[in-house]
């Protein structure tokens, strides 16, 4: 992989790097609290696994966009490119399944019984929402990356096979 | 590509073709109803929005791996890559949605006051918890698929770049 290839790279991971610093800081933040019927409930993040496991993944996928970033292209580009399919498996999978409970947190599921929440904490909805968009921005980039170093890759084969 | 190369991807074709078809049929046939408090209630995947996506994934993965198998490996392998990419992206996102509101319908949520269901639809639960299992297996055999591609992909650099 030749600098001209790796510059977009790089830039990518900055994106990257930023949309999951955004995800992770609106989402710890994200805490609001109600009073329904004379009791007080408290929305936060860690009450609910998913959301967990989306804060997790946006973290390590922070760390591993700034450790890609000083890998030596030439050596390594073999394990990164697996690394990346890694983590963006794990950011399709935490994201997807954020979006599955906050669509719960939303609309709520008449069906199960279970009430939509974001009327009575509109604040962290919001947070949740952001953080969501911003975890959607970084899968799309991770994507992309995905996809521009399989193309540089292929092209090698097209090139010399 | 060779022939070589090619048997052990027909093979894990095979495998997920069985996978998301056995999703799929679990899934069809998940209904459970439930009196409580004098309410009849009706557990249904279509119920469920991430469900219903859950089941339209798994029938375009089945179909897909269908396809597949008939596209001449020398000359395609380039675009079916690329396929086979995002395939397991919809299969993790799918797979990892189902499984975030799955969990909601076994342990619930009482911070959202969302009381878990699967005691009252046992039966829906099982086919669920069945259905998200084939779904498990076809994201793992599509990993794999695309990891040992990569490998072929990558070894054709090795040699000849």
């Amino acid at each position: 992989m030749n600098k001209a290839q790796w510059i977009p790279i790089l830039l990518l991971r900055g994106v990257a790097l930023v949309a999951t610093i955004v995800a992770v800081i609106v989402m710890v933040n994200s805490h609001d609290s109600a009073t329904v019927l004379g009791m007080t409930f408290q929305a936060k993040y860690n009450n609910s696994p998913t959301l967990k496991y989306f804060l997790i993944v946006s973290i390590v996928t922070a760390v591993y966009s700034v450790v890609a970033l000083f890998v030596p292209p030439k050596k390594s580009w073999r394990p990164v490119l697996v690394f990346d399919l890694i983590v963006t498996s794990f950011l399709i999978s935490s994201f997807s399944a954020a979006v599955g409970v906050g669509q719960l947190g939303k609309e709520g599921n008449s069906h199960a019984g279970w009430l939509p929440i974001c009327g009575q904490v509109p604040k962290f909805c919001n947070h949740i929402t952001a953080a969501l968009i911003a975890g959607f921005v970084s899968v799309i980039v991770y994507f992309v990356l995905l996809l521009y170093s399989l193309n540089n890759v292929l092209n090698l084969v097209a090139i010399k096979g």
